[in-house]
Order: C-alpha cells, then structure tokens, then sequence
C-alpha cells in the first residue's frame, strides 16, 4: 500500500444480486436463505463479499454462479448502498446488481448445491434482512425506466415467443394488466419484433405466432426529448 | 464486528465526484492538483476516502464542500468503479458522484483554501489520473440521457434564464449546435419552460423575455414507450 493511503479506514465491500424472473404475468425475484449471523435463516438476496484480488462485475458473476449455478445472463450494476448502519454485522457497503433471466428455462425453485432458494413474486415479497427491501424497490424502478427506452424485457423471455408471452412480461414488468389489441397494435408500430413462418401450437388450435426481437431494434427506440 | 464477517478482506472505499458547469455553450468539468501519491500533482476529480462512520452520501458532501467549499447543489450517485487495478496505491473501490452547478454562480476558477482547481472543457481534458477520464465519460452519458426525460439541464442555469441561456445548455449538454428557431418551438410545445413579464437588458436594445422552469414539468415529459 501506498504510504499516502495508511491512515484510511478500510470498509467491507459486499455485492447482492436481484435476479428477476416472470412467471405467467407475476414478476419474481429469487431469494435465499442467509448463511451466516446477523439474521441467519431469514429470506435474503444473494450475495457475499469482494475479494481483494477480484474487480465488482467478477464478485457478482461469483457469487451468481456459486449459489445458482446461473451463468451468462443479463447483469447490471445497480447502485452502492452504504449507509453507516445498514449492516448491524459490521459497516458494510454493498454494490448491488439485478439480472434478468428466462425463468421458463431455469427452474431454481429447487435446492441448488444445499443453498435454499426461492421465487418470490414482488407484491407478496416475506420480510427481508438489511436493507434488501430497499434495493428490490430501485432495482424494480430501473427496470421499468429502462423497459421504456431499452428492449430488456426480452432478456426475461425465450428467444422465440409468442405475443401472449411478451405482453405478460410488460404486465410482470408494470405490475398491471394490458388491453391485448393495443399491446399488438403499440409493438407493431414500434417495429420491434419479427413475426417467423411458425406457430406455438401448446396453447390453443389456431396456434400463435412466435416472434423474434427485431435486430434492428434500437433504430426504432429513440423517443428522444429534443431531437 | 460479526464473527462471521472476520474472514473477509476489507476494502478501502473512496469517493470521486465529477462537477459541471456550462460556460457560453461549453459544458466544463471541475479539476483538481492530487495532492497525494500515488500521481501528486496530476489533474483529478474531486475525491478522497470514505470514513467509517459516514454514509457514501455525506461522504461525498463533505468532500465536496471542503475542496470547492460547495454546497446544497444537485447530486447524484454515478455508478462504482472496482476493478482491481485501477488504483496503483491499493485496491480502492470508487463511487463516483456527479454535480450539476451554475457556474455563473460560483466562480472556482480561483484557488479555495489552497487546493488547485481549474474548469476544462470536456471536448478538451488534460490527462487524468487512475480513471477518472472513463469517469467522466460515464458521467457525460448519463447527464445526456438523463436530460432527455427530466429537467435536470435547469440546474446548469440561474433561477432566471433567457431563452439563448437554455439553449447555450442544450447545446453544452449534447455537444453540438442547435437551431435557434426550431430549439424555440420544440420548447414552447413542451410547455416546459414560463415566460415571466420582464426581461434580461444585458445582451441587446430589445432585450430577452427571461423564463423559469414550469412548476408542472413533470406532465410534460414523460415520453413513455407503452402507455
């Protein structure tokens, strides 16, 4: 260490994941059982502590993967929190980080390497250790800012989908049902997604129409202010 | 501290903020001499470590206030900075705030208390220590998206401003030249802005009608992508 950086307290750093998935029309978000004092047992993110020898973004895929075994999806830093008595185990700052992922395609509602987890949908979310409440509650509003600008809804979706299954996730996603004609009418307009030649026939006769996101997307998501 | 938090490595945590300004259609950063190794001497941020006993937050309040003497101005959390090598002293985790002021306002073009400040403009920046370029530039991405859906661009002004003022800002903000008639238009149909029943006699015989910030503005921007 530097001679000048002696005098400075060292803190803990910490990294907590928000990971959300959609479930029908529900947002969820996965939660563990603490493993360690304070609050031992009690519903919690997941998350552990930074090493030294290892950057934010490595923690949080470490800490993902080891108490998951999810690897490869959507992740973004969400904000520091560090508030003097967050932590009543010692003073803590913890970076959070929320990811989405395809729920339909990782069913982690099973004991995963003896870490006890489970999908907890955001309206009936159980009593939660520190301030994990908190960071849920910025991690759903980044969502639904970047849901109106950015197409990440899709990161919560299959790769081919049908209409069905994409207005559920902006209802998950808004926490209120859409009028099915207008959804179909607004994604048309914005030219955001590409119809295939091919049906998902699991959920009626007629079959659905699976789409695609439309690799041109970003062209059409520029509702700027000024220009 | 915990038992179970023994284990793990504390971290030193520091704060660096990134300050701007507008001066005519420029938008300028405020810089700093380091006044410590490692890179004494070299421009920097405004930063220093956070201590034990203080949120990121008043961290980053007293920091600022004791290097500029700068207070009570618009502040915001940025993103934190952790790769493992950014800091060649240590291992020092950074989260970065950034400031809106009106530079008309606080002229710190001059030394305060002893500690070497200096605007730049951001199309024109010195070399900077550890990262606090990539900082910046963060800083400016998010000044420019946050712009386009919130009047943040109004902290950059006086209370009163001609219409000249605000797009002078418009333009620091995204860099480039505006049309005077069309930026005119674009801004009366947003109803963003009041026209107040006096005028700035500084610029011209006629003089500029001088505008607030509408009290209602929060009704006029949201450019939703669903609803």
């Amino acid at each position: 260490m530097t001679a000048a950086y002696l005098h400075t307290e060292p803190i803990l750093v910490a990294v907590d994941s928000i990971v959300f998935g959609v479930d029908g029309n529900k947002l969820r978000v996965l939660l563990f059982r603490r493993e360690m004092e304070p609050a031992s047992g009690e519903w919690s993110l997941i998350g552990s502590f930074v090493k030294k020898n290892e950057s934010l973004d490595e923690a949080g895929k470490r800490i993902l993967y080891s108490l998951t075994g999810l690897e490869d999806i959507y992740m973004e830093q969400l904000y520091c929190f560090g508030n003097t008595k967050r932590d009543p185990g010692d003073r803590v700052v913890s970076i959070a980080y929320w990811s989405l992922i395809d729920i339909t395609n990782n069913d982690l509602e099973l004991e995963y390497d003896n870490h006890q987890s489970k999908w907890f949908a955001v309206d009936d979310l159980p009593e939660l250790v520190l301030d994990h409440g908190q960071m849920i509650e910025k991690a759903m509003e980044r969502l639904r800012r970047k849901t109106r600008f950015e197409p990440i809804a899709f990161e919560l979706l299959p790769k081919e989908f049908t209409m069905k299954q994409l207005m559920n996730v902006y209802e998950a996603i808004y926490g209120e049902e859409l009028d099915d004609r207008n959804f179909r009418r607004k994604i048309t307009q914005k030219n955001l997604v590409q119809r295939l030649a091919k049906k998902d026939w699991s959920t009626s006769k007629k079959g659905s129409y699976l789409y695609v996101l439309n690799k041109d997307f970003h062209k059409t998501l520029n509702s700027d202010f000024l220009y």
